[in-house]
C-alpha cells in the first residue's frame, strides 16, 4: 500500500486520458471525479478502474469525444442521448444541468440514456449536496442478480444515490442494490474470510457467508431479501420510460462480450434546492435536529460509533488529503505506465 | 376466518366512518380504501385497521373535518398542511392532484405536511398506476427501528412505493424500511413459529429469527443492514424538507402517547406520464420486454414462481372479488359494532 497525494494522483490520471484522445479539460475533470472516489475510500471506482476504462476506449466501447445531445425538453426536464461517451463526465454534465434547471425552477430533472458506467456514483450526490440542492440519481446495469426466488440473473445492481445538503457534511447515500458486489466477496476470500452475513446462496441453494460459494452459484443476494429485488426491478423500469433507453433486459441482450459492464445504460438525475421551498433556515435546522436525534442512539457495541451515511467518507476525505491517497502498488505502476 | 363480499365490507366501514362524523362522500371514499387493502391481502391496513382509526378520531388526533389546504405551488410542485384530517384521504388527494398535474406538464409532485397514517401506502401507487402514470410517494413516522450499529430506536419506517403502469398488471411495489413489521413478528410468534431470516436482534446484541426476542429488545432490523438504515434517514430527511413538515426526530418529540402511530407526518406524491416522454407504444413495449425477461429466470424450487411486485397482489384481489374478502371473525364483529 502505498501514499500518493491527492494532486499527484490526479495528474497521473489526467495525463493517461488524454493519452487515449480526452481533451486536457476533459482529462481534467474525468481524473478529479476518479481522485475524488480514491480519495473518499471508494477504491474500487478511483483508481483501481482506470486500466478498465482504458481498456473500453480501445474496445471502442467508450467513445472518448462522445457527448450528450439533447432530444427533448419540456423546461423542467431535459432527456439527453449519451452517446457512449465517458459515463462519468455523460453523468457529471446531467447532475450539473439538473443543478441550473433547480436553480430556476426549484427543481430539475436531466435523464440520459445511451451512456457509459459512471464509475463512482456518489460523486453526483455529493456534487449536488455540497452546491445545496438535494440530489436523487440512479442508474440501471445489466443484469449481475437473481430476483428472490430465483436462480438466474435477471437483475440489475441500479445503484441509487440520495443527498442532503448539510453546512458540515453532506449526507450521501450511495447504495447498490446488492448486499455485497462480486468486488467485495473476491476481496474477502482473498482474505480468507466470511461475510458478516449472508451474502448469497451456495450451489445447494443454502444462504451462505462463504464468499467463494456465491462466486461459484453467481447468486448473489438482493439487499433485504425480496425488497431489493423488487427495488432493483422498479428502479430499471423507471430510469428506462424517463430516459427513453435500454433497460436491464435490453443491457442483457446487447452485451458485447460477457465482461462489459455498464454499456449504454439509462440514467436519471434530480436536483432540487430545499431552500427554494423553505428557506435557508429552515433546511439548516431540520437537517442539524435530524443529525443530532440520529447521533444520541447509544451505539450497540461499547466502542462503537453510529454514524450516518457520508460522514466517514468525509473523515476518510480528510484523513487521505493529509497523509495522500491510498493506492494499490500494482495497480498504480500499471497505471503509470498506461 | 370469515369470507365478507367486497361490497358489504365496504358499506360496513363506510356506515362506521358516518357514524363518526364522516360526510358520505368522504365515508364512502376512504371505506374503499380500507376495504381495497384487504381486498388485496393487506389485512393489516384494512379492516384490521378500522378500529384503531376510530379510536384516534375519538382522541381528536384525526379530524374528521381536517382537508388539505395549499401553501404553496410552482405550477409543478404544490406542497399542502394536511390539518391532521384523515392521512389516507389526504394521501388520495395528493397522489390524485400529483397526476392532474402530471396530465398537463408530464410530472407533478405533492407534498403534504401535519397528516395522519396513510394507511396502506400501496394504495397511492396502484392510484397512479392503473391510471398509466408512474406513481412514487414516501412518508415519513416516528421512529421504530434502531439506526445500523445502535441500540435505540432511531428511525422511521418510513415505507415508499414505487409503481409503473402495465396493461395487464401493473407493477407496485409497497416497502417499509424494516426487513419485517412488528405486526408480523406477533403474528409469527403467536404461530409459534421463527421468522424465515433474521429479523433484528435479541437482547444480548445477537442477530436472531425469534420474534419474541426482538419484541423484547425493540431492536427490529432495517432491511438490508445498513443500507436499509441509511435509506430510512435519506428519505426522512427528504420528505421533511419538501413538505416543509416534521422529520423523525420532531416526531418523536411530539408523541401525545407512545402508541400513537403516523401522526402529522410529512409525505410526498409524485406522478410521471411516460406516455409523455416516449409514447404509449413505447411504454407498453419497455414494460412487457422487462417482466418476459424477469419471468424467463428459472425459480430457485422446484415448485416455485418468480413473481414481480403487484403480481400476487393481483391475483389476490381476483380471488378475493370472487370468494369474498378474509376477516377475522373478532375483528368483524368489532367493526359492526362500532
Amino acid at each position: 500500500m502505498l501514499r500518493v497525494p491527492y494532486e499527484e494522483l490526479k495528474a497521473e490520471i489526467a495525463r493517461v486520458l488524454i493519452n487515449r484522445g480526452y481533451t486536457e479539460e476533459k482529462a481534467n475533470s474525468s481524473a478529479e471525479l476518479f481522485s475524488k472516489a480514491s480519495l473518499d475510500g471508494v477504491y474500487s471506482h478511483g483508481l483501481n478502474r482506470v486500466p478498465r476504462l482504458v481498456e473500453y476506449i480501445d474496445r471502442g466501447w467508450v467513445d472518448v469525444n462522445g457527448e450528450p445531445t439533447l432530444m427533448d425538453t419540456n423546461g423542467l426536464m431535459e432527456r439527453y442521448n449519451g452517446n457512449t461517451g465517458p459515463g462519468d463526465l455523460n453523468a457529471k454534465f446531467c447532475m450539473n444541468r439538473a443543478k441550473e434547471i433547480a436553480e430556476e425552477n426549484m427543481l430539475g430533472m436531466v435523464t440520459i440514456n445511451n451512456t457509459n458506467h459512471w464509475m463512482r456514483g456518489g460523486n453526483y450526490g455529493w456534487q449536488a449536496a455540497e452546491d445545496g440542492y438535494i440530489g436523487i440519481c440512479w442508474t440501471n446495469t445489466e443484469s449481475c442478480m437473481p430476483p428472490w426466488g430465483a436462480k438466474d440473473s435477471r437483475l440489475g445492481n441500479n445503484p441509487i444515490i440520495l443527498a442532503v445538503p448539510n453546512k458540515e457534511s453532506p449526507i450521501v447515500l450511495d447504495m447498490a442494490m446488492s448486499q455485497f458486489s462480486y468486488g467485495k466477496l473476491q476481496v474477502t476470500r482473498l482474505k480468507g474470510e466470511k461475510l458478516p452475513i449472508d451474502g448469497g446462496f451456495n450451489m445447494q441453494g443454502q444462504l451462505t457467508q462463504e464468499p467463494g460459494e456465491i462466486e461459484e452459484s453467481r447468486r448473489i443476494l438482493p439487499m433485504g431479501y425480496w425488497k431489493g429485488s423488487g427495488l432493483a426491478f422498479l428502479l430499471d423500469l423507471i430510469v428506462t420510460l424517463l430516459a427513453k433507453g435500454n433497460s436491464t433486459a435490453e443491457l442483457d441482450q446487447l452485451k458485447p462480450e460477457s465482461h462489459v459492464s455498464g454499456h449504454k445504460v439509462s440514467q436519471v438525475f434530480i436536483a432540487i434546492n430545499p431552500n427554494d421551498l423553505s428557506g435557508e433556515a429552515f433546511t439548516e435546522e431540520v437537517v442539524e435536529n435530524a443529525i443530532e436525534h440520529f447521533k444520541e442512539a447509544q451505539p450497540s457495541k461499547e466502542d462503537g460509533v453510529v454514524s450516518y451515511p457520508g460522514e466517514n467518507t468525509q473523515k476518510r476525505r480528510k484523513e487521505n488529503l493529509k497523509k495522500g491517497v491510498p493506492v494499490d502498488k500494482s495497480i498504480w505502476d500499471k497505471v503509470t505506465k498506461l
